[in-house]
């Protein structure tokens, strides 16, 4: 194991300690429940509570992303795994105005039944939660309700929370977050896999020079198990299968993100930006302040994925407005 | 290996192409030299002209600092090489306003040397350039003057940066930042090696399951190979080094940042933050505005650094001022 660890059992709890205390100036833990992480930024007008999570092991999300007009709570399961219901319930009861709270989430069955149980709870209350699932990995399935939610989580998250500040209610900070999300489209390529801290071995094991193109966050299967490319050629055969799927319309604007997964060094980040940006503008399309960095990732995963979202007038206002979080500022 | 490069010899300049198309907000090439990146939110006013550099591969590191009220230009080299003096003059000639400029960079002997010349042309066309050598790794040399650069550099730019952007003059702009300097002190350790482009091979060889007490980011030797700890056991001895370099008066008040080397996951660097915070604490020191993540990185290495700053109102005034580059915003 490469790892820098204690006992793998309390990496979860010593991860959330430790990422409360570097950043109590935006986020506080839950009074009764460590595994929620709340804005201290929290906006005090009533506004739609925007609550996000899911399994830990992907930094900064879920929680990196808690501040200032973006979530207002973080609900945090243990590595790759979804959290239980209480935490959900508790962030609903933490950070309710009385506008009603939306979930935002990757798409994934456990996360789906136990923000579910949550809402249920929260309904017994007397608060509206809706819920909106993040489907913008391409790969995972060809149908569209069944994808997963991958990198391109943050952008929704970004628009709801962007909504909800506006003073927008539950049903138009839904449909915000619904449209961007239908306007998501990602796709990632692993090198490794992650090591999972309490059992200090790898997922799966990955051979030095093989690649998957299409692969998960947790490693669900890609496409195939190949020999390892140059970076344009992976990030070519990546372009395509997302532009198969994202279906612009000539001469689009369009939001660009270059996501490590973890064990990434920012020099292939940025190699692989040069020939996204290269090849997009080729095409015709224009990229709106994109983004490159390790946003969403899967521990020590040495891998990248790329998020496109398709933008338009009202997008674009809603991931271009201000926020502030430790881990996204505008 | 699992890097996802081009041709490793063009590593480099596609890093660099990329980098500049994603932050054209902020950056921009040099007209002539594409090893020098320029702001291009550099202040029209008089003010002391900012020039950081160094090796590339140690990424956000040196580029990622340059931007508005912090450095008005990075000169970059190859991985782990000191640019040559014709970027390095090239630099001075482009952000010069009459005031003179300082180089700021990791003491490395490649980097004085190249440095120097480019100091040495600027002077024949009556240009002023001054010089700081950051040597905030503790374990580099017993010898103060020997020691080298590390994630540390980031707080002398940032406090030269300040300086400079109150109007102060290039004396001023020098003693602010060696006076940062000599409160700066960090250490590192490793559990792998980086991945160099041209050869795909790692520097050294490093088994899984060892660490180095110590190592620099370009794999000079530590105390020595060993099997590797517990997380707060390794934060606990780097303390040990690093308090006893830094002398800190009772209940002092200290700037923390626990440093990513490019690999090891933010679990991880937040699970050490939670121990240094737990650690310092106990001993009576204040800690302000926390930092943890990637700030200077050896590409894929797995590891992590942790400085500590002594802070007085100045260097605090300095460091907490305003900024706005792509991975560093106050």
């Amino acid at each position: 194991m490469r790892r820098l660890i204690n006992d793998g059992y309390d990496a979860v709890e010593e991860m959330l300690s430790g990422y409360v205390k570097a950043h109590s100036d935006y986020v506080k833990f839950h009074p009764e429940d460590e595994r929620v992480v709340i804005s201290n930024k929290m906006s005090e007008e009533p506004r739609v509570g925007i609550i996000i999570g899911g399994g830990t092991g992907h930094e900064p999300l879920f929680l990196g992303y808690v501040g200032e007009d973006f979530a207002d709570a973080a609900v945090c399961g243990n590595v790759n795994t979804s959290p239980s219901p209480e935490p959900c319930y508790n962030a609903v009861k933490a950070v309710d105005r009385g506008k009603g709270c939306l979930y935002l989430y990757g798409n994934y069955a456990g996360d789906v039944l136990n923000f579910d149980m949550g809402a249920e709870m929260a309904a017994e209350d007397g608060i509206r939660v809706e819920t909106v699932t993040i489907k913008d990995d391409v790969y995972s399935s060809k149908n569209y309700e069944d994808r997963r939610g991958v990198a391109g989580d943050i952008f929704v998250f970004k628009a709801a929370a962007a909504a909800a500040a506006k003073g927008y209610d539950l049903d138009r900070v839904v449909e915000a977050a619904e449209k961007t999300n239908r306007n998501t489209f990602s796709m990632g390529v692993a090198l490794s896999s992650a090591t999972v801290p309490v059992t200090g071995k790898t997922i799966f094991h990955m051979e030095e020079g093989d690649m998957e193109i299409g692969m998960g966050i947790h490693g669900e299967p890609g496409i195939e198990r190949s020999k390892l490319e140059p970076a344009d050629k992976v990030v070519d055969q990546l372009l395509e299968h997302i532009l198969e799927e994202a279906k612009l319309d000539d001469g689009s604007e369009i939001k660009v993100l270059v996501n490590g997964l973890g064990g990434l060094p920012l020099m292939d980040q940025y190699i692989c930006y040069r020939r996204v940006e290269e090849a997009l503008t080729e095409k015709g399309y224009k990229i709106n302040k994109p983004m490159v960095g390790n946003y969403a990732t899967s521990m020590d995963m040495i891998g990248m994925s790329i998020t496109i979202v398709k933008l338009d007038e009202e997008i674009k206002e809603l991931l271009d407005a201000p926020c502030d979080t430790p881990y996204w500022k505008e």
